[in-house]
């Protein structure tokens, strides 16, 4: 069986984890990266991979023949223009993260893929995504609410939206957020209370600084616990340190969350209680990796007639994966 | 919208679960019970819901316009025979959770289904079922083996299989077969060492048994732990109790488990890990609860022209929900 030919659009972090993780892949191959700067996207990759200008699509199309291009740019600028673009032209993965705006993105991309007869799976990676599907399986199983914590281990997970508010202040070189979930918080949940939680009740926000020399920390401190949405809802600890500090303590992209939901089975009110938990070292390389599962999914979609926007909750699981029905009754059931 | 039509076929332990779990749902409803012993199930449920033979079906189909019947029969002796046969008439689901004869089963059932333009769910409850679905999607986004763990609360997991087996020995009046998961062997895979187990490597199993008076306890305690498959592999512990400790202290079906995959993503080997873990104070209720979840999807499956078997890994999880899309893109994804 041919491969599947997958394009990468838009080279960062998420980027580069997809090209990784499709070399691991016997099913998948990369047949070009398509960035709206191909020349910065050359450099670092050489000539190990064709580079095309993002924008040039129905010329890379025609070129590469792609089934699938997986689209690793940002939720605020980059996917709301670029999806819908591209899905008219090739089927399409994202990891649009943005809740709030879900469902605009869904039938943006839903109408542009219907028109143009390909499949677009959208807001995937581990959150939306994997954790989606586990709240939703959870509370059919259960008819309880299923709660999202963040931060489970002692280090906590590395929130890139956070850090980038935290650098975003005046006076502010260098910073990282580490997220944690609050224990107590999780134990009700385990418990059954099902509790009504403020967003401060589930998580702490733990910030290391470089601050500028000379700058006022008291200033900077002030701006960060009262910044809305971010920290001011959040019991808030902030460290200033060095550069060298930071970087020593604060290497790479960890993450981890727990999805958890507790109820009852029966008249008689027997407990039941699920849980699913990931740790990622890297954060941008676990959702490229569960993107590229994805990206299998989207061309097998496809060649079953799927036309329009779907969600990981629209995916038969085997999809997503590489072995056989066969394989998957006698070995993995 | 009318309510969903659910038949349930057989009433054990499960079959009540399933009644239980129903008069929760508010898209569907029971509308009768099938037995091999009707008169049984008559003198337990009184005139609260219509019973019939189970052999009659063509009447009880007539009769009641099922849009699904729940097969709450043993995987033994039941579910082979009755399975082909009610598919033929109605659409189904079932918890068939033979692990080695599950390929037969899917062929016989998608056999018999696709003949008569119905839909059969099978092999679904939490193992085989999310289970499974968990293992094929760690394995999918992470490349590596799922392993499934038993019994990781302190109680164990109550094995109806294996108290069956210490029931079957001349001189036992009844017992209780608990499994445990070994720490050590949870926390190998944990590191993503992904070790080549044995059985006896990953759990051990303690049994409470009462034994008859002036029984020979050596020899009973000889032919528990020599029972090939059962006991032979693991390290198994076993202790004579009176009836009423036995009672006292094994009173209802708890039981609980954990699906765990740990590998690495991207080229620098970051540490990747998910985990699945439920806990059931009953497991039969549960077995019911996941079951009408996926009567729902067996329903959706048949009215999109689905016919033939299907597994977990063959649903859209939104067709386990009750919840429609608008609501699960803005509050549940």
């Amino acid at each position: 069986m041919a491969k599947m030919r997958v394009v990468i659009a838009g080279y960062g972090n998420v980027g580069r984890g997809v090209r990784q993780a499709l070399a691991r892949t016997e099913d998948m191959e990369l047949v070009g990266i398509v960035s709206r700067s191909p020349e910065r996207v050359r450099r670092e990759v050489g000539d190990a991979v064709p580079v095309r200008a993002l924008a040039d699509s129905a010329a890379w199309v025609a070129e590469w023949q792609p089934d699938v291009a997986v689209l690793c740019g940002g939720s605020k600028q980059d996917l709301p223009v670029q999806g819908p673009e591209l899905v008219k032209v090739v089927n399409t993965v994202d990891s649009f993260d943005n809740h709030s705006r879900l469902p605009e993105h869904f039938h943006a991309m839903d109408q542009a893929a219907r028109e143009n007869g390909h499949a677009a799976v959208i807001s995937t990676g581990w959150d939306p995504g994997v954790f989606s599907m586990e709240r939703v399986l959870a509370n059919a199983f259960l008819g309880v609410r299923a709660y999202g914590f963040y931060g489970m281990t002692p280090k906590g997970g590395l929130s890139m939206g956070h850090s980038d508010a935290l650098r975003g202040i005046e006076g502010v070189l260098d910073a990282r957020q580490y997220t944690h979930a609050v224990p107590e918080a999780v134990e009700r949940v385990r418990r059954g209370e099902n509790p009504d939680f403020q967003p401060g009740d589930m998580h702490t926000r733990e910030c290391l600084i470089v601050a500028e020399p000379g700058a006022d920390l008291d200033r900077i401190r002030k701006e960060v616990v009262e910044m809305p949405g971010y920290f001011a809802p959040y019991r808030t600890t902030i460290e200033f340190v060095t550069q060298e500090e930071l970087n020593a303590r604060c290497a790479g992209f960890p993450h981890d969350g727990l999805v958890v939901a507790a109820g009852t089975t029966g008249d008689a009110g027997n407990s039941a209680n699920v849980e699913y938990h990931c740790r990622w070292g890297s954060n941008p390389e676990a959702t490229a990796n569960i993107l590229v599962a994805h990206a299998r999914a989207t061309v097998r979609l496809a060649r079953h007639g799927g036309k329009g926007a779907y969600t990981i909750l629209d995916i038969p699981p085997a999809y997503l994966s590489p072995l056989d029905r066969e394989e998957l009754l006698a070995h993995w059931m």
